[in-house]
């Protein structure tokens, strides 16, 4: 399956390493750590430097209309692999959630422009717009619109939480581009190299984790109304605080994860309140929940579950609600046999290597739909991520970089 | 004890309503409320308006060092009846909550000066600077530092949500004024007439409050520090969650004005989160606690509590914390002939009133520590303050000025 010739050919780990830190400077934080929000000032600085560097690997480079960034070898027009993750980050993030995947599809192409080496189909490296959602939600807004999940009306309407809309962000930063026609091509494949962000792969002393699909995840916002008052003169049992509300929630948040079944997480990320001054009752609160699981039975068991509890701690307090559901996305097996080529590229070049679920979501939940999709982790240093200790070894990252250009090569060389 | 040439005299109801009714319009709101954080461009406005309003009743204004105004009646040189409030507003406030004081205060010097009554003291109106501490904590700034409480330098320290200092904001409003010799000069009394904020005048159809005094009052903040990671690849049990522990926390602080004693309320009024995304675990809390009783030991018996069970929640969910105290105030009894007088002009006027206690703070806590102080409380529409939907029948309004005004003349005419 792999090429004889190849079996010798490494990425350069020390140039990966150096295009990491030289992005990972672009809205670097003093603690080592990447705050760079989608379509912000730091954002075009990071999407700059990239788009020279697909320019100097000699790449065709184009950005559709919601500012995802392709860059293809040339020569050959049949359907590209495709390969790559985002560059945008969390607030006060780290510098390997996404950028890791997008240095590596760069490092690849570099590394076989190094060895002359054309593989018979084309490579098309890919960084998509917001992955995050932590500036416009819902995540995955670039990948979502590119397999035709999204609208790009629907996607240009999202507003941050000081109002201002995608659409303007994205051409004051000057990266709407012209409109791609959709399913615009066929592509051959979809890969996808990140941290695992989880303390899987380190607690079983894995190098390589083999993906096999993403937890389904359901987004909620919930909405509390009770009644503001000063906290002086305002008995206890005359209140109805949308603080003291949203603390009974939450907890109940917590507590359905134990109670819906063994691989079920739950977790308040969120939360905002008003008028927010310490001498009044909040009469609004306003807070996120994020359910997971691989059965999609036990996130609607956890659903359910949560708007009972919900109820019950706003009867308690006399507050009222309402809970929107933002998102919902399927649990998602990845495709079998770009799967087994990642597994037999691992096993050939000796990485330790392990079968995994991601919990996270990726842009490639999303094109595993239109097209077959893998994706490749690394272990994550104590499991941390969306913070700025996030870490992964140097040597772990170089490994993952190079399962992602063999699996690559073989894709490209397969039928 | 009232002049019998007075008994007639009342207050110009219509005028003391549409002074409220412009003064409210400076950062009105469309839902009929007010948000006029101190020392913003629209308390400047105010003051402004104010400030007009004092000069065309002939007064003497001064502005002291901490932006509090005064405006003296001219003539007399003997220590003068302080009247008064504040005119800075909550977050979304109403447009009684210290304007009503202030603009019946206004009211009765016009009444005065419509009837050509000079008292045998002066009268002097004053507008406290930051009295709600929304903006900048601790509140009743304007009153401590005239009371010798706060040194100016502190006050002009303290920061807003935003970084900015105090005494920078005082100056770009342009009211900075001259310092005030300390303790400045003696005081006959002070006065302040105020809305209940709570149920019980309304409760028991009381037209009047006689304030005793003010219940003690402790303020503190509360620090979560816990570890932000993804939210799906993160397994319940190795969560260190700052929003989860903040939320057993905000409970407890519910639980212990149950326990410590009956008139104790305690309140969680205002909570911020970081980084605030809905897939990453908070490892950043920060949230404010209110506790009252007019029993100091229920006050340090609810302090006990409180720090037990953040311990005990900060054990559980594996996160540090740190609490501090941002400010305490111990309860306060007016003065007994001060108090006498009001009882008195209600019981003389046929106001139907009783004996109340004060769970908010004023500025005329620190001003009886400084000389004989006394409180009006008017009944509040449901109980609601701190809210837009605060209100007090116009015709209470009316009455509460009465009784000011008889109150102010019976202090202004003895020894």
């Amino acid at each position: 399956m792999i090429p004889e010739e190849n079996m010798k050919l490494r990425v350069n780990g020390a140039r990966l390493k150096r295009s990491l830190l030289e992005l990972g400077r672009i809205g670097g934080t003093k603690r080592g750590g990447v705050h760079r929000l989608a379509l912000t000032d730091d954002d075009r600085r990071a999407r700059g430097l990239l788009v020279k560097w697909l320019k100097g690997c000699d790449l065709d480079v184009r950005i559709d209309q919601i500012g995802n960034i392709f860059g293809r070898t040339k020569g050959s027009h049949s359907s590209p692999i495709l390969v790559g993750s985002h560059i945008d980050t969390q607030p006060l993030g780290g510098k390997f959630d996404g950028a890791y995947g997008v240095m590596s599809a760069l490092e690849i192409v570099r590394t076989l422009r190094d060895g002359k080496i054309k593989p018979p189909r084309p490579i098309e490296i890919v960084s998509w717009t917001n992955e995050e959602g932590a500036r416009f939600s819902p995540p995955l807004i670039g990948s979502g619109v590119f397999a035709g999940k999204f609208s790009p009306e629907y996607a240009y309407s999202l507003k941050d939480n000081e109002g201002n809309l995608l659409v303007d962000e994205l051409k004051k930063i000057g990266y709407r581009g012209r409109t791609l026609p959709a399913p615009h091509e066929k592509i051959q494949s979809y890969l996808e190299l990140h941290i695992e962000q989880g303390p899987v792969l380190e607690a079983k002393t894995m190098s390589i984790g083999v993906v096999k699909g993403i937890l389904g995840i359901v987004w909620l916002e919930v909405f509390i109304a009770g009644e503001s008052n000063q906290a002086g003169p305002t008995p206890m049992d005359s209140r109805k605080d949308a603080i003291l509300a949203s603390a009974d929630m939450i907890r109940a948040v917590r507590n359905i994860a134990q109670k819906a079944g063994p691989d079920v997480v739950s977790t308040v990320g969120l939360i905002t309140a008003a008028p927010n001054s310490p001498n009044t009752i909040a009469n609004r609160v306003r807070f996120t929940v994020d359910i997971r699981s691989w059965d999609e039975g036990r996130v609607d068991k956890a659903l359910n579950m949560l708007k009972s509890d919900v109820r019950a701690a706003a009867l308690r307090e006399g507050v009222s609600f309402k809970i929107r559901k933002i998102w919902r996305a399927r649990h998602v097996q990845f495709d079998s046999k770009v799967i087994s080529t990642i597994r037999n590229v691992a096993q050939t070049f000796g990485y330790k290597h392990m079968d995994i679920v991601s919990g996270a979501g990726h842009d490639a939940k999303f094109l595993s739909e239109i097209c077959p999709t893998g994706m490749i982790f690394v272990p994550s240093v104590n499991g941390r991520s969306h913070c700025e200790d996030e870490r992964t070894n140097w040597k772990d990252l170089e490994n993952g970089a190079n399962v992602l250009l063999h699996s690559t090569l073989a894709l490209a060389s397969s039928a």
